[in-house]
C-alpha cells in the first residue's frame, strides 16, 4: 500500500511509501494520526495548511460484506476540530484495489482555476473543472458519467461546497453510480470546496480484490460473519426491510424524537413519517421505488431504500431516519414526500441535511415561517440554491443561523447541529455529543439501543463509552456501523477477520486499545486547537425541560472526566 | 469603596467589602481579575454565568482632566475571550464618588423581563422595562431623562443589543447626556441583551470628587500634567481642533488606510473626509455644529466634536477616525455627511460602527452593492433596524457575514473586525492585533505614531508591546488614551498622581509591572477559553499583498514569543 498525495500547488501527485505511524491504521483512525502529524491544530480550516483526507478502513478491497466504508477527513471548518466523516458507496475499495491507503490533498490550486482530480490506477489527472461549476450534484454526476464511463466512482461538491457554505458535505457515488451516499457532516465540503476541487473521480482498478494473507482462516470466519449479521434481528430482518426509518418509533417512544425545534420529543405525526409508512408508501407506488437497497457492493444488510413518487419515478435514494429526524419531526413536518423533496433538494445543493434541518428548526421557532410549513421550508431549501441571504444563512449550518437570529435555542454541540437524539430524553447520547471529539454526530456513538434507563443522568457515561469505542471499531475497519449491532459483542470475529487480512495476530483488547487510542488522539488534536475535552450542550438543554419528558440534561461531570475515553 | 454586586435572577443588589485581590486594580485591570476569578472561560457568553462589569479606573471620581473612562466588560459573545471597552462619558466619576469601585452584573432576572437598572447611591431598583424596548439608543435616552431627571448617567442598549446580535455595542451618556460614548467592541452590547437589561441609569451622587490622599502633591502633580497635555503638539493643539480625524492623513500617507475591504491601503478621496474636510465642513455649517467637544467632564483635549448638517442641526456626535475609515475609506465613501449619517443610524440601533463597515465592507466585495455606494450602505444600516435577513447578517459583524457569503477576504482577528489600520502597511499595529487578548481593537496598542519604519517585519514587536504597556497604563487609570499622547515618556507624572490620590508609593516600574500582569491575566484566561495566546491574521494577509504597498504581514513569528508581554 501506498499514500497518494496529490500537492494542488504544482498539480503533481505522488506515490509515497507509508511511514511506519500511519501502517496499521485505516479509516477514521488514520485520519486522527494524518492530521495529528500534519495539520497544525489552529490553522484556517478553508486555508493553505489544511488537508482534506480520503482514507478507506483497513478491510476495504475485500470481499467482505459491507465493508467498504470510506472515510473522509480533514480540519472541520463547522468545528474548528477533528473531522471524519464516513459513507458507502466504492469509492474505499476502489482505493484499496489500487494499492492506496490514503489520498492526502494538499494546498490549493495557485492558478486560482477550479478542478476535478481523475485518480487513476497509475496517474493522477487535473482537469480544469468550468463546464461543471455551479451545477448540482445530479447533474455533476451525469457530466462526469458521460465524460470518464460508467464504472467510475466519485465524491462531488455542490454549488453549496464551491461557495465554502458550512453546512456542505462531500455526495459520493453509491454502488449504482447515484451520487448520494453523503460525507455530510462538519463542512467537509466546503474544505473540498476551498481546495478548488469540484470531483474527485476515481477509475475502477483493474485487480478485483485485495487478497487476504491468510485464506483459510479468512474463509472459515467469513463465514460466521455473515451468519451473525445474518440471524440478527436488527441487520438480519429489521434493516433490510425498514432501513434506519425503524428508528422514528423506537425513538419516538423513547420520547427522545427531536420536535419543533429540540423543544419536544414526541411527534404526533411519527406514524406518517415512521417506518411502516415508509415501507407502505414504496411498495403501494411500485416504479423504481424499492425498499431495500444496498449502498456499496456486496452488501448483506441493504438497509437503503429508493423513495419514488406518487408516478413511480425515484424522488430520492436514501430517505434515512436522521433527515426524517431533523427535516420531519423536527419542522412538525409529517409527509414522506416533502421530506423526500427536501433531501433531494440538500443532496443536490450539496447540503447536510441535518444542518438545513436544524436552520430552519430554528427559523420556525423565531416566526420566519411557521411550523408544519412544508412548502415555505422547501422554499427555502430553494432560496439556499438561488443564493437569496436566507439561504446562504441556512447553508451556513445551525449554529450561524441562531447566531444571525439571535436564538438561545440552538441544538448544536462544537458548534454542528445535533442528529435526531433528544439528549435531554436520551441522556447516553448527550454524553457522546458532548464527549466525542467528532461533536454532535449520531455516527460517534449512538446509545438508544442499549439497555440502559436513558431518562436516568448516571449511568450515561458507560453507556457512550461502549458504543464510541464500538463505532471506532467499525471507523477503524472500514465497516458499515450496522455491523456492530448485526455482531453484537462479539468482537472476536471482527479481529480474526482482521488478523486474516493483514496476518496480524491482534486480540480484541489490541483493538479496543488501538481505538481508545485514536480517540485520544483526537480529543488531543481538538484541545491543540482551542475546543476543550468535554464540551457542552446548549445552556437550555440544562436549565428549560424538554416539553414531552420534562427532563433536563443532567448527567454529572464526574463521571466524564478529562480522559473520558 | 465597595463591589456593587447585582443579582438579576433574585433582584438584589448588595456592597461588598473589596478583597484583597481587587484591592490595588481598577478599570480594565480589574475586569481581567474579576473574570479570571469568577466567570468559566469555557461558559457560553449569552448565558447565565458570564458577568457584565462596569469598572471605573483607579482615578475615576477625582478632578483630574481626562481621568473619567468607564471600563466595561465581560467574556465576549464575538471573540470567546477576555473583553473590556472603555468610553468617555461620566459613569465612571459617578460610580467612583458613589465608593463603587466595580458594578458586577450577575445571571439573569428570572421572570423573563425586561428591567432598566437604576443606581443610586443607597439602592439600585429593577424597573420593568417594557416601555423602553424595541426603541432606538436616542429615544430610549430621552425617555431615561424624562424619568430621571437631566443629571443622570446611563448606558443603553439599542434594538441591536436586545435581539443579542454579536456587533452590538453598549452606548454611555456624555456629559451633556448625549447616548453616543460607545463600548463598542466585542459584542458587550449583546452581552447586556442577553442579561435582560436594556439600561443602567447612574443617578448623579451627592459627593462632589473623590479626595485625594495627599493634597498637596497631588495639586503639584496635577498642575505639571495638565502643563504637558497643554503643551504637547498632538493633545494641546491637533485633537482640540481636528479631533481624531487628524488620523486620516496620517494614515493615509503610510498607506494603510483600509480602502475598498482592506485590498488597498490609500483612499483617492481621502482629503474629502479628513480632519480639515471635517473641520472645515462644521464651521461653515455653524448651527449646532462644534469642532471641539468634551465628552467627560473637565476633559482639556477636547477631541470629541458635533457634525451638523447643512441645516446646521446635530447629525452626530462624535464623528471619530476609526469610523471614517470603516464607513467611508473602507467603503470608498468620500462624503462626510454620509459618513456622519450611517455613524448615527449605528448608534441608534446600537451597534459598532466598525464591525458595521467590515460587513459592509466584505458585501461590496462580493458584489452584493458596488464600492462607493453610499445609499445603498445606508439602506443596509436601515434594513438592520427593519430586521431584514440582510440587516440581520450585517449586524451579526464582519466575522458571521464573511462565513454567510463565503468570503476569503474578512479583516477580522479573532472574530472581531479590524479597526482603520492596515496591518500590511502598519505591521506594528497587525502585532497588537494578533498579540493581544482583545484581538484587533484600535485602543490596545496603535503605533501607526511611533517612530518605526512601518513597512518592514523586524522591529514591530517592540513597538507593539511599548504601546500596548502604554494603553494598559491609561486603562488601568481610567485615563483616556490620549493622554499617554501628550505626557509622552513622562510616566513618572502618572505615577505621582496616583500616589496622591492612593496614598502609595509606586514607581514607574511598579506601573509598568502592574500593566503586564493584567496583560498577562487576559492572554491566560483566552487561553483557558481555547483562544491561542498568539492569533493570526486572516491568511490573505500573509499571502496576498496590498495592492498599494504591495506588501504582506510578514512579522517574524519569532519576535511573538509565548509570553510576548
Amino acid at each position: 500500500m501506498k499514500i497518494l498525495r496529490v500537492d494542488l500547488a504544482t498539480r503533481q501527485a505522488r506515490k509515497e511509501e507509508v511511514p511506519p505511524y500511519y501502517q496499521d491504521l485505516g479509516g477514521r483512525a488514520l485520519i486522527a494520526e494524518i492530521l495529528s502529524r500534519e495539520v497544525n491544530p489552529r490553522c484556517d480550516a478553508l486555508g493553505l495548511e489544511n488537508l482534506l483526507i480520503f482514507a478507506p478502513g483497513l478491510l476495504a478491497g475485500t470481499s467482505i460484506p459491507c465493508s467498504g466504508r470510506i472515510s473522509i477527513g480533514g480540519k472541520s471548518p463547522l468545528t474548528g476540530g477533528v473531522k471524519e466523516a464516513n459513507s458507502g458507496g466504492n469509492i474505499a475499495h476502489y482505493l484499496a484495489r489500487m494499492g492506496v491507503k490514503a489520498l492526502i490533498i494538499e494546498k490549493k490550486p495557485s492558478d486560482g482555476r477550479k478542478y476535478i482530480l481523475h485518480v487513476e490506477e497509475t496517474e493522477v489527472n487535473f482537469i480544469p473543472a468550468e463546464d461543471y461549476l455551479n451545477k448540482g450534484v445530479f447533474e455533476t454526476a451525469e457530466l462526469l458519467k458521460e465524460k470518464f464511463g460508467k464504472n467510475i466512482q466519485a465524491s462531488i461538491i455542490g454549488p453549496a461546497g464551491e461557495k465554502m457554505q458550512l453546512a456542505a458535505g462531500i455526495a459520493n457515488f453509491d454502488n449504482e453510480g447515484r451520487p448520494s451516499r453523503y460525507s455530510a457532516r462538519g463542512g467537509l465540503g466546503a474544505l473540498m470546496g476551498s481546495k478548488g476541487i469540484k470531483a474527485v473521480v476515481f477509475e475502477a482498478p483493474k485487480s478485483k480484490s485485495v487478497q487476504p494473507l491468510r485464506q483459510e482462516k479468512y474463509k472459515e470466519t467469513l463465514k460466521k460473519y455473515v451468519e451473525l449479521i445474518m440471524t440478527s434481528p436488527a441487520t438480519g430482518q429489521a434493516y433490510p426491510k425498514y432501513g434506519t426509518a425503524a428508528a422514528v418509533d423506537i425513538v419516538n417512544t423513547l420520547q427522545g424524537l427531536p420536535t419543533r425545534n429540540f423543544s419536544e420529543g414526541e411527534f404526533e405525526g411519527a406514524s406518517k413519517i415512521n417506518a411502516s409508512a415508509l415501507y407502505d408508501l414504496i411498495v403501494s407506488r411500485g416504479g423504481e421505488g424499492s425498499t431495500t437497497h444496498n449502498c456499496m457492493s456486496g452488501c448483506i444488510i441493504k438497509c437503503s431504500n429508493i423513495v419514488p413518487g406518487q408516478d413511480g419515478k425515484e424522488i430520492v435514494s436514501p430517505l434515512e431516519y436522521e433527515t426524517i429526524g431533523l427535516l420531519g419531526s423536527n419542522l412538525a413536518i409529517d409527509s414522506l414526500d416533502d421530506i423526500a423533496r427536501m433531501n433531494w433538494l440538500c443532496n443536490d445543493l450539496g447540503l447536510d441535511t441535518l444542518e438545513v434541518g436544524a436552520s430552519i428548526g430554528i427559523l420556525m421557532e423565531q416566526g420566519v415561517l411557521p411550523f408544519g410549513d412544508a412548502k415555505g421550508a422547501i422554499r427555502i431549501i430553494e432560496e439556499a440554491g438561488q443564493g437569496t441571504v436566507l439561504g446562504k444563512v441556512v447553508a451556513s449550518g445551525a449554529e450561524i443561523t441562531g447566531k444571525v437570529f439571535g436564538s438561545r435555542h440552538v441544538p448544536t454541540v462544537r458548534g454542528q447541529a445535533m442528529p435526531a437524539y433528544e439528549p435531554r430524553a436520551i441522556k447516553g447520547f448527550g454524553v457522546t455529543y458532548i464527549t466525542s471529539a467528532m461533536g454532535a454526530d449520531h455516527t460517534a456513538g449512538p446509545t438508544h439501543r442499549m439497555n440502559v434507563d436513558h431518562r436516568q443522568g448516571t449511568g450515561q457515561a458507560e453507556a457512550s463509552r461502549n458504543s464510541q469505542v464500538g463505532c471506532g471499531i467499525c471507523d477503524l475497519l472500514g465497516l458499515c456501523l450496522f455491523v456492530a449491532s448485526g455482531i453484537g459483542p462479539n468482537r472476536q470475529v471482527l479481529v480474526d477477520l482482521l488478523n486474516s487480512v493483514v496476518d496480524k495476530e491482534y486480540t480484541v483488547d489490541d483493538l479496543n486499545g488501538m481505538v481508545k487510542k485514536f480517540l485520544a488522539r483526537e480529543s488531543d488534536y481538538n484541545e491543540l486547537a482551542g475546543l476543550p475535552r468535554i464540551a457542552r450542550l446548549p445552556e437550555y438543554m440544562y436549565l428549560e425541560p424538554n416539553k414531552t419528558t420534562g427532563t433536563v440534561f443532567d448527567v454529572p461531570m464526574e463521571e466524564l472526566e478529562k480522559n473520558f475515553l
